[in-house]
């Protein structure tokens, strides 16, 4: 076995032990709010933790691209959810040679993008699941209104080769009481029409241990949760001791005693700052600030250690603000438990884009 | 051929006569000035582009990072300088490796960088050419003043399997003049040292325009002019119609009129805001915003097109606020030229970050 120490760097360590806490962690909680577990495999786009998380109870996974669909059902995953509006030719015939293979149920928040499904699946030999997403906060995708997701429901329902598979939203961040009271007036507005809702799916890490407040909602779908990062942290859904995926990363310049340039730079740890500040946690060095990032330099503000914390050559950990994004640019992980590297795989879903 | 309209989004597409026009016009004024041309492929990634600016008279080109280095020397690059301190056995055994198939030189601004490469290469049948990386303003790498620049050459003198290259230094963003003038105390110390400086190198797009004014350098490292970027139009480097790349993208969903929601998201445009407000430039609707960006949708204020603007199913074009990071999330590229796609070709250096 290779220890962590022998590695070359910047590199991503992920620890398993972590990793299958954070999950079971999270199924646990879900059985007890009596949600069902739908995890986001955007966070680590491989297929042994979505099997995994299957393993420990979910009901399938979701996916944010046909790309990573295509390879979690070339894994053998039969089961998911495409959280993602599907437009144009090429992609519903992908969407269309996936359907035939597997479970896979996606989302709409337009006439014109049920129209496309409708016609893309008109005559397949058994409908596509579709949801109407809708727009309970975050201000991206989404319908307006529940009217206007009952508008869309009954477009969907009209369709030869669609079903209606139930209402699916992605809240902001701290805003799952709005969402849940919007969903819930949705639900009302269903019944009073007579049209049911198979499943009404939410998700977040962000709230993920107030999902047993998510109402009507009967599915979640949290992806960070499995490796956690500093931003989770920030919003208080984990500690830095769940935090699973570190960059490790090796000190190559220290110019001056309070200044001290690691190999991980944006290519390594992503620009993405969730509002925060700073670009990552030191863990070896909790009081060093990573204050820039080039490309592939990271600059850590080390004058709290008046000795200038580490040296030129030392192997430090660091704690990405947004764990995804990091997981994409690497083209492997190392798996490890303790000081060892267990296994180092390539991910599978990265870069898949489209 | 295929139609750019054809093409699945998001995408990366490189208008060819705007990289070779960028080439050419860089080349010439490099020409102008006396100062060598020595480019970095982080921008493009791309052997191709690293020949034929070699063609047009660059001396070499500029790498990162030792990952690149090798996918450049496997595709016939002779030439190289390495501006990234190499630090560790498992590197020190690469850049050797390389050194005994090209010519390749590397900085440092540490004795310890200095001694791992005079133990490294005590032995080897030709001595590595090493530059002492000078911090003129950046605030990153390279030593605090000229005095420990000479220092750091004498021990570079003295190691046996060292040759002093000359000074490297990556000025910031339009302190060229400051950095002219730190290079030229340096130099002057040196010479009254009587210590040789056969290069100095400096680099830089934004100020690639004032490259005549870098006084005492007699090498230039520009990366990010051979397709431009949104940045640099910002730093008055580039205008839009100077921008090669491109992302394009889908409009997926319109929840508002004021709102549309594109297939790029941070996946795609990368989280890099180099200072601007926003994420990138919309070719076809200049007054629309990208005003924010999840991992695979971008957020556009349409707002101030009454009719909302692009349609679901419009393709848009981006240019990025910083090019560089976008060609390493993209496993490859659309060459094209006019309204088509001339070829299509893998991203050889993508995700070499180590």
């Amino acid at each position: 076995m290779t220890a962590i120490c022998e590695l070359d760097t910047p590199c991503v360590l992920v620890d398993l032990d972590r990793a299958e806490s954070n999950l079971q962690r999270a199924q646990a909680f879900a059985d007890k709010a009596g949600l069902k577990l739908r995890p986001h495999i955007k966070t680590h786009k491989l297929p042994r933790f979505a099997q995994r998380a299957i393993e420990l109870g979910a009901v399938g996974i979701t996916v944010q691209k046909l790309g990573e669909a295509e390879v979690m059902a070339n894994a053998g995953i039969s089961d998911m959810l495409l959280t993602f509006n599907i437009i144009g030719a090429a992609k519903l015939k992908r969407l269309r040679a996936l359907h035939d293979r597997v479970t896979i149920r996606v989302v709409a928040d337009s006439h014109e993008c049920v129209a496309g499904l409708a016609a893309a699946f008109a005559d397949a030999s058994k409908p596509l699941g579709v949801f109407v997403e809708c727009d309970t906060g975050m201000g991206r995708c989404g319908v307006q209104s529940p009217e206007a997701a009952l508008d869309l429901a009954r477009a969907i329902i009209a369709a030869p080769g669609l079903d209606l598979a139930g209402l699916m939203t992605y809240p902001a961040a701290g805003k799952y009481r709005e969402a849940a009271e919007w969903l819930a007036a949705a639900k009302a507005m269903f019944e009073a029409a007579g049209i049911a809702l198979p499943t009404i799916t939410t998700g977040g890490t962000p709230d993920i241990w107030h999902a047993d407040e998510a109402g009507v909602a009967t599915e979640y779908r949290p992806g960070t949760y499995i490796y956690m990062d500093r931003s989770q942290v920030a919003a208080g859904a984990a500690s830095f001791d769940d935090c699973a995926l570190t960059v490790l990363a090796t000190v190559v310049s220290h110019p001056t005693t309070g200044r001290a340039i690691v190999d991980a730079g944006s290519k390594a740890l992503t620009s993405d700052l969730l509002g925060l500040v700073g670009h990552g946690y030191v863990v070896e060095y909790p009081d060093a600030k990573v204050v820039g990032l080039s490309e592939e330099h990271g600059t850590l503000d080390v004058s709290a250690y008046p000795d200038g914390g580490p040296k030129i050559g030392e192997q430090i950990r660091i704690i990405p603000n947004h764990c995804c994004p990091v997981t994409n640019l690497f083209d492997q992980v190392h798996l490890v438990r303790g000081g060892e590297v267990v296994e180092t795989v390539p991910v599978a879903a990265r870069g898949r884009v489209d």
